[in-house]
């Protein structure tokens, strides 16, 4: 990208009203309304099962169950419960309630057998139960299973990103993070881009620029990072102030990937920082000790740890 | 990929008869034909299965379900259904039906048991079906989950791509894509392709050309994104008019790739424009505005509106 | 990698005795053996499940089933047949088959319980068996569908590769390849090595170079592809003749990658040309037409088909 | 990265106490440990499951077993389990231990059905058990066959470095390494990094350096591969003696990477070697030689054989 022309109206995008909310919110999520799209188009049924909240899901797989057995038990009810072997002189309730029960029992393909079709019309809808329903249910169960697998971060960042004094009078941009989890991770990659209002013919726009990093790439990350972005000339921070940030309302968002030996696979982490989550003039405490044994010592509560800066 | 010396015979390749039709349709997928290959070598079971559509993968499992019960009716029925504690003075469909009956019991493992094998034959087989058989079961089971659970992608195009005013007495070729899902897309990636007919020595050959994007990649994808090459003295499409294009049957193919957080993977949606597909002297209106709250509003009508350009 | 110095004793190596075997069969596997490690120490299981073939892996699959309800029937047996409901008064092998029978109904969770456990001693053990037998079935069925799941290509390649004229009085090494299967690929690459035996410091050595490709990566790959490595001054097949390959016992090593929209996945494909597979002074037939409707047409049978060069 | 100025702080960090642990184990781990963080929070339920050993696995798996059936048995047990058809008369024990077995044939669904649910407490408590339980039961058996079919790779490292001879007077570092399994490896590459302390500005600091490697990726990688860094003025390890490494207690950390084309999916490996691990004047023996048939013979034996280098 080019690093001295901001980026404009591509993928996060310019001209807005002055005032606008933060762009990638804490849960690492954009912050966008899509409008102008049917609802049933713009949704993806296994994007949402796989995104809901745990509570939901289970809840939705326990309506889901229920409901189905509903469904079979009517079939059952209407072909006759007295050729499943229920007795029958004892009301509807009796009679559909132990239906239900014996679709449980078929959809989950339990079978007990006490209860069982004997004749063709139930055998039909039992066999079509059996056959069917245990598809769903395996779906359910690989959504499940899909979910508890998924891979998952836990990267942790400085509740600051700091502006900070460099060699040569130069001030730098840096922010922390950490693995919170025990996972061996490799091939760690970190995207900074900085996004603020500016000024163009008269119109004020929302522009973004990537922030060049020290280094963007480390090939082992076990521990503490410290993402350094050098203010020099060629930096767009280069010459604005604290005052200059809140008045564009910039932000800083954060893309860091990297490779998980636990899941095999890449994962991705997001993060922003707002203008007013920047302390200035301060330094990061050393975040990474040894202990008595000589080994590695990462403090996960020193990741916030800042020191002023002596002259 | 050289820019300035079309791609001939490579992937796409040369040398058609001079009409030809779109070489991406509207689905994205490639408008060929192969031939001087046995269609069971050319056939994968699984490609089929994955990508036949919904309805006849249901179809298709219902009849193999059927079929395979069929099947192993029969076996019981030659094993003497009266093993299984049918009653057989009723005829041959009540006695090959209820070894139906049963034959679905036991390849679903549900197993009522009321009916159930009672010698060695019916044993035996029942013994294969529920082994073999809960196998086959699973892979259906696995297929229905698999083509669940594939990562899907909505991009949305604009309907038309566009010859626009560019600086410098430049013009540009856009168009506009965006997300219609509500998923986060990262590392998103075009790559565009322009083909058309060209005298060669005396011969009609269809070249390729990749069209260099002012930007190609970007970090994050929340919203909509204008695809721009400008049209400079090192862009292929530099000189010509729509007339050319229209005359050399140009088409510009689309590879947009991107990482999806929900699916965890890299997706991919394909495109094309015909040249008749093109507009000529317009611009996009603005697609992007915020909403009261100041949080970005993604209009996915606008995508397709143009302007006239004024003077 | 260094393209005009061989690379030696990296990955593929060097020093061999003077006449040796093809390195990459035609299954695209490496014609290597291993020795100094254990049988054990080498093996593993998944590998092997995953890669023998289709009717050993079901025969395997069978053992293990049969096995297994051996294993259980013996403790059945143990415990006492007659608390599962079975007679004993009709011998041990009476016995003993009603007991698999009941473990293969146990294993599989049909559970048909005409049979079933009545003391505490089966119990304990149908407890054990449908719960670690379950896990174990679910496994033989995961590979199953993993097997039939997994990412297959299907690239055909011309049976010879050929040494044809190029521009400016040079030759060029070329060969073609194709899709059998009608899946779209994208981003498609070849690699290709080149590899003789060469006479340095009066030992005889095989060495390795990288072959330049005027194209090495496409971006729609959905009909054939002539691979052509231009042989000029900066090759290291320059100079050499038809004869210098025979004695030098030359191979071209071919590797293809692409990315399979049905598999979601990057495939790949190998395959290599021996010195005597290659055809001097020919070209390639025109592989790709269209058909009256103006579609392109892809006959593999056209994939090998050279024609003599006019002078 | 810089390959001049050792990097610090990023990753892999600075500033230790003089003497520390070796920084990557025998097994591949980080030997790190963290704090400052909850256990809860750092803790990963899938992580763990798929790490622990197979022995904890099988035994967890049990246990939750049972606790299960347990649970569910009081259920049975306060519903009344004279309505599962269970003799009551006989006392807690039998009663219970009854229930368990119950539980148990529909955690598993085998549901025999000589006991069975007969009331409306019991039928909803087995509803709810084979619903919820089959699909807590199937995450036992997806984390069973998932920890089955993770990618596992046996690469073998010479167990020793070696710091030997090299053209011009130059010296060069070299370590080899082989793939222990018979699968078939395809872009494999190494990334190889010094550390030690240094003494900057009076203070003691590990440093990291990135070694360059004469080849650091392969095609194929059949067999055995000689890591290669030649020690010239560009090298970090330049001018340092066997003696400053062992001062300065210098690691070299390894990462591996490669296609496997039985995972179809990017292995790793990881391995480090510290100062006192390395022999220095000695060179590898062949490693790699030809049988009578002239195939590939790769020693696993010959991995770590070095010889006197003759003046």
């Amino acid at each position: 990208m080019n690093k001295n022309k901001g980026l404009e109206d591509t993928g996060l995008s310019s001209k807005f009203q002055t005032h606008t909310q933060r762009i990638i919110d804490r849960n690492g999520n954009f912050n966008v309304l899509k409008t102008g799209i049917g609802k049933l188009e713009s949704f993806n049924l296994y994007h949402y099962l796989i995104n809901e909240s745990w509570g939901k899901f289970f809840f939705h797989s326990l309506v889901f169950y229920v409901l189905t057995n509903i469904v079979f038990s009517f079939a059952y009810y209407l072909a006759g419960v007295e050729h499943l072997g229920i007795e029958v002189s004892q009301g509807f309730f009796h009679s559909f309630i132990n239906a239900f029960f014996f679709s449980a029992q078929t959809l989950t393909t339990v079978g007990f057998g006490r209860v069982n079709p004997q004749n063709f019309s139930t055998n039909v809808i039992a066999t079509l139960e059996a056959g069917i329903g245990l598809m769903v249910f395996a779906i359910a169960t690989g959504l499940l299973y899909g979910r508890f697998s998924r891979p998952a971060t836990n990267i942790k960042y400085s509740s600051n990103a700091i502006i900070t004094k460099w060699e040569n009078g130069l001030s730098a941009f840096q922010f922390r993070l950490a693995n919170a989890y025990s996972t061996v991770m490799m091939d760690a990659e970190l995207k900074v881009m900085a996004s603020w209002l500016e000024t163009d013919n008269g119109e004020e726009k929302r522009k973004f620029y990537t922030l060049k990093l020290e280094y963007d790439k480390i090939v082992f990350f076990p521990s503490m990072w410290t993402a350094n972005h050098i203010i020099d000339e060629s930096s767009p921070m280069y010459g604005k102030t604290q005052e200059d940030f809140h008045k564009s309302e910039a932000e800083f968002l954060i893309l860091f990937k990297a490779y998980d030996d636990t899941f095999i696979q890449t994962v991705n982490s997001r993060y922003s920082y707002r203008h007013d989550e920047i302390l200035w003039g301060v330094k990061f405490a050393r975040g990474i000790l040894t202990n008595d044994g000589g080994q590695l010592l990462i403090d996960l509560e020193r990741l916030n740890l800042t020191e002023k800066i002596e002259n």
